[in-house]
């Protein structure tokens, strides 16, 4: 689930790659990690770019088409990611733990991810919520479905419901990112470091795979 | 984790009880349930309560004040439901499990209390994200902290972070509510009805207890 920043074209574009659109995208994405914020404008986007800012409006219409382009861009990459993992030749509890690491070290590369897709989904219109579903939540949600089947099939997985699974999974994964940011401040709990996305990332496996209860307590609690 | 409406004061206020601003908190949270929305006006608020407009600002100073001390009225419940729970001779494992069908149960009932958290802690200003921090997510990561101790010196749970434990199930739990609204819209997913509530608590309880892979696959995975 590796993101390269300036393999792919933003899909709004028709006839293949657009440099001066990607060259916007790149810039807002740089400078989205730069400052650690979605916030950026589009003309410091422009200056960052040496495009003019009339071609912003140009080839996105506004600044929530740009931002919908660059999660676009990087949910393309994330959803061919995802394809190759499900064809690799190992079994479904190796698919599901690298899934999980792949999340989060999604997450960690692009800080601005989280941030793009609750604003897209929740602040933005009603249009741009419907696009992020499209082309982000669903081909996720189809994924899990599919590694699911997978998983069940080869006897590895208990039978788990994949719209719940896929709640669960991206809700806890995305809550590191979202959550934290609130936690630290107040309350002591540090910033996501290396460290704490190498820690999220076994907790995470330990618990999605086996849970927290110590063997023998499944085992009785299973029995009962 | 139940959230009798009316039983509390809000926090900003000295001297105890006082109707007036009590009402006020009563009205905003009726009109977001009847509205499924956080974006009710003052003078909607005042209206229903029949409280001079005037007397909301004298109370809560702005509305972002009204939204803080309705969130405290609930959080407040919460937590001395949760050391209710903690009290209990039962053993930690059931203590969990109730948590867990406790906080899907929680915004289930106060759908609005999952917007109030993500609004106040992202979009308003600083001190209420500090405020929401202080008095509800630092006593809930306190629990935690304290539940898990007593599970893992039972010899129920296995040695696990709180805080870690925290996002991860905090963060699945919210995002039902949060994620769902977005999903449903464009890719078929219905919305969250009580039936969907009573499915995810089995799915969270059966998640975190136990993990999703069959009992001998997570044997074979942990001798490995």
């Amino acid at each position: 689930m590796g993101l390269p920043l300036n393999t792919s074209v933003p899909n709004k574009l028709p006839g293949g790659r657009n440099s001066t659109a990607e060259k916007l995208l790149v810039a807002a994405s740089e400078l989205m990690i730069e400052r650690s914020s979605i916030e950026v404008s589009l003309s410091d986007i422009a200056q960052k770019s040496g495009v003019n800012a009339a071609l912003v409006k140009y080839h996105f219409g506004n600044k929530d088409g740009l931002l919908l382009a660059l999660l676009a861009r990087d949910a393309e990459t994330e959803v061919s990611n995802l394809e190759y993992l499900l064809a690799q030749p190992i079994t479904p509890t190796a698919k599901l733990r690298l899934h999980i690491a792949g999340i989060i070290r999604a997450y960690h590369r692009f800080p601005y991810m989280n941030r793009l897709i609750h604003y897209l989904l929740h602040e933005s219109t009603a249009e741009a919520a419907d696009e992020v579903s499209k082309f982000f939540v669903a081909p996720l949600l189809d994924f899990h479905r599919r590694l699911l089947n997978e998983g069940i099939r080869a006897g590895e997985f208990r039978n788990i419901d994949p719209v719940l699974f896929y709640t669960s999974l991206i809700g806890a994964c995305d809550h590191l990112f979202f959550g934290r940011h609130a936690m630290s401040r107040a309350i002591g709990v540090g910033p996501v470091t290396d460290e704490v996305c190498r820690d999220y990332i076994e907790h995470m496996e330990a618990l999605i795979c086996g849970g927290m209860l110590k063997e023998s307590e499944w085992r009785m609690a299973n029995s009962e």
